[in-house]
């Protein structure tokens, strides 16, 4: 598509062209007001189509945040996976899904994660994805008490693991096998999952 | 001290040029060859001093490093007293030491961590720093296999609380309680260390 729009005007007829106006009204609307402050109607208005429209191509507003980001893996689908077996040894599917995922993209990584630190910018994509995606989704399995606090705790574990092996390259983190990974920080991601609700 | 000091100029009498000669030198050492890569003695030679005055100014490569760094927390003191005491409970000594020493702060360490990741650079101060105090001294305390990759890892649960706390700021780990990080974050981090050898 090399169309270029023009916010806020009707889009031409085809799918494609519809498709591509919800995407640019998506992103105009999550980089100025965030991922919470932003309503598919809004966005739906934006792009000069119904809103029924939306959760036909994307599913819910989280699809729609990470089709703006054109990722090559895309993490609503790997988190899914990840959760459905529940919160039992769900750090180490966690860590295996994440690292099988992004290994063979670490520069799309690295580079996602160095323009967000240098925008200095709460509504950028990677922080909303983190927070509307992983977190979320992380809040919904945890029992017991203190869920966003710590499944805000797992993501900067993924996060921090991901920086030095991705990002900083730091070794051995940088170079050691996933299974070794899985095998040392699976645990430690682990305690997060299970702390009991009366600690 | 505005005395600005041409590389290679033996520096002027008194202590405080000659420190600030070696400080020049080891800035210009370190970035350009890395912390391993540079010897006390070429930085004496680049200041035009004798080595022992950078033993007596600094105590030893890792102060200078420090040093250089001009930080508002000096790093090596700090983990001395988190590590005398040995791996027992050393995860909640030490999230309790990080988030007190750096809380007051978090302004400087968001700077330079931007700066660090801005630079794609893994001669950068800061993960020198992480390399040759903070994992470097978290593994003379481990015990059992594995040693660097799990001090390593410790490293990135920090790094990854630090950036969700005083970098893009994500709440609640930005605003969370130091107590509850620490209630919360120290087992998951004591896991690390605690890794039995057998495993």
């Amino acid at each position: 598509m090399t169309v270029k729009r023009t916010r806020g005007r009707p889009p031409a007829g085809d799918a494609a062209d519809r498709r591509a106006a919800i995407l640019d009204a998506a992103r105009a609307k999550f980089a100025a007001q965030g991922f919470s402050g932003t309503s598919m109607r809004a966005i739906a208005r934006e792009a000069g189509v119904d809103v029924s429209l939306i959760s036909h191509y994307f599913g819910d507003k989280a699809g729609l945040l990470v089709a703006t980001m054109e990722l090559p893996v895309n993490p609503i689908e790997k988190i899914a996976g990840v959760i459905e077996d529940g919160p039992d040894g769900m750090a180490e599917r966690l860590l295996r899904t994440f690292l099988t995922a992004w290994d063979p993209h670490r520069d799309v990584f690295s580079s996602m994660y160095r323009t967000t630190m240098s925008a200095q910018d709460s509504q950028a994509p990677m922080l909303q994805l983190a927070r509307e995606v992983l977190v979320s989704t992380l809040m919904e399995v945890l029992e017991g008490d203190d869920r966003e606090l710590r499944a805000t705790l797992i993501a900067s574990q993924l996060i921090g693991m991901a920086t030095l092996r991705y990002v900083v390259q730091m070794p051995p983190v940088a170079d050691a096998a996933i299974e070794d990974v899985v095998r040392l920080y699976g645990p430690a991601m682990q305690v997060l999952i299970d702390a009991a609700a009366d600690r």
